[in-house]
């Protein structure tokens, strides 16, 4: 059994990562609020570093390897955003990062890998592809691997978008995020825990993929489903870290449809006139799918990313 | 002649829009900064009330109404933001709006100017078509014409943005806006003038429509190229009151390219996550396609706004 990071964890976390990440705005709109019925506070971590709330939990990951474990290097499998944190984070200690990354990867996001001065090493197109190829990589390197999400560093970095916008909105009634392999979920658990326990966390996931909501619900680990979303991103699964967490800590997950992602991640682009990735919609998709549990709340929202691709956007492929 | 709005009426216009529109906020990006060799300070106008700066002028111009005119109701013509700022400003006043739109405007705006209560009147899709029926229009209700660009008032109100900006950071080198009918252009000559003497006005302008370049340089008002751009709301043209203040106040009015523009837009769109219309890509545009008059210089740019045909992005037409 590893151990679980804690509240003071998120804390050290935030502390580690000061100079490295971006403090990103907390915005409104009177628009979304009128039309869901809540008064919502969106953390734009699609302003973060990278595009994403990533870079926090990399961040925090990597600043806290020993000298030792420094030298031998870090490595991941991603195809999306954690590849550009660990390549980030990395680059800022100034160690190698050899990133694993699917051979049919948007140029644009090897492009950014490349950018901030990481290896890329070739896998094919499955998940499972990587993987073996990231087992290889680390026996031959000896580099440390920097999981996406169930790595006790990681979890506590991504806690600290929640902690700054608990301290920005100290009367929230709840704090929103997407699932996906949880870690963003667990982090913003932990920091509400610890910081105003009060404050409900409900996470939303797609109900193309609701392993996790189903694993949340029967206290059983599901496997991944796999299943095509929009919400690409949110694909992964929950770990031996994030379960546990996610477990004790969360009050609800919600799954929203994938036209609902779709038409909410369109609305946010056409009237905040921010750019955000498909997975950030999805917690915003759950007020306008479960209305009753938001209605009148002051809710708290991780806009998780903006890193979207904008030569497919999803309402023209859909329409 | 006509009486030239002077700084005083952007400081009264400051006050009476204050509580009408949003303080936008000033962002910076060190991926443009690194671009571009400068350190640039955008206004981020997409995140005004009706997405785009109109919202400033319009309101100036209709909260400054005496009751007797105010009592009549407004009027303009627009295809565009012009269109929805006076629509919002004239809800908020309680006084009706008529708003003729070419038959061909996109359904999203029609929608917008109808949800903020204004009456609609059609007109063929060419720009004389609706002064035509303006004319009638104005005849036959005696509303208030406000027009989108060569007002007083509108004038005033646009400076308010430039305004702002200079308070917020006093130490810029110059100031850029976007140039079509010239209101944005004048007003924000009129701010930095009174508040700012030391920092130069710079506009920037799609080189398929230089008609304000080519009178800005020769001193003599050219009439409207009509050709298109992709930057559809710079395509009218400068007035007896914008053409003397922007030749009295203005250091310098470049061209860029449709290809620039389009590169430019898609750039921050990436890179910042912001949703801006082709228009706010204008003068960004012009940092790569001059990068002497701008290297090494703080440049305060408006980004003019953000309504953007989420249907049709240029780069894709383009491909």
């Amino acid at each position: 059994m590893q151990t679980l990071p804690a509240f003071k964890d998120v804390l050290e976390a935030a502390e580690r990562i000061r100079a490295s990440v971006h403090r990103t705005p907390v915005l409104t709109s009177r628009t979304l609020n009128a039309m869901t019925g809540a008064e919502i506070f969106f953390k734009a971590e699609n302003f973060q570093r990278v595009g994403a709330f990533k870079a926090r939990g990399a961040c925090n990951a990597i600043l806290a390897l020993t000298e030792t474990e420094a030298a031998r290097g870090v490595a991941t499998h991603s195809s999306g955003n954690h590849a550009q944190a660990v390549a980030y984070a990395a680059g800022l200690r100034g160690i190698p990062a050899i990133v694993v990354m699917p051979e049919d990867a948007p140029a644009v996001k090897v492009a950014a890998v490349r950018a901030y001065g990481a290896r890329i090493v070739w896998a094919g197109t499955q998940a499972l592809d990587r993987e073996q190829r990231l087992e290889a990589v680390l026996a031959e390197t000896g580099a440390v691997f920097i999981h996406p999400s169930n790595n006790f560093h990681v979890i506590a970095g991504q806690g600290t978008a929640a902690l700054e916008l608990l301290e920005e909105v100290p009367t929230l009634d709840m704090v929103m995020t997407p699932v996906g392999g949880g870690g963003l979920l667990a982090g913003t658990a932990l920091a509400a825990a610890g910081r105003a326990p009060q404050v409900r966390v409900i996470a939303a996931e797609p109900e193309a993929v609701d392993d996790a909501a189903r694993s949340f619900h029967e206290g059983v680990l599901y496997p991944p489903t796999n299943a095509p979303t929009v919400a690409d991103g949110l694909r992964t699964f929950l770990g031996d870290l994030t379960f546990p967490l996610i477990r004790r800590h969360v009050s609800e997950i919600v799954t929203v449809s994938e036209a609902g992602i779709i038409a909410t991640m369109r609305l946010i682009w056409e009237r905040m006139k921010l750019v955000i990735e498909p997975s950030a919609a999805v917690p915003v998709a759950a007020l306008f799918e479960h209305p009753a549990l938001f209605r009148e709340r002051r809710v708290g929202i991780i806009l998780s990313g903006g890193n979207a691709d904008l030569d497919h956007l999803p309402w023209r492929a859909g329409a």
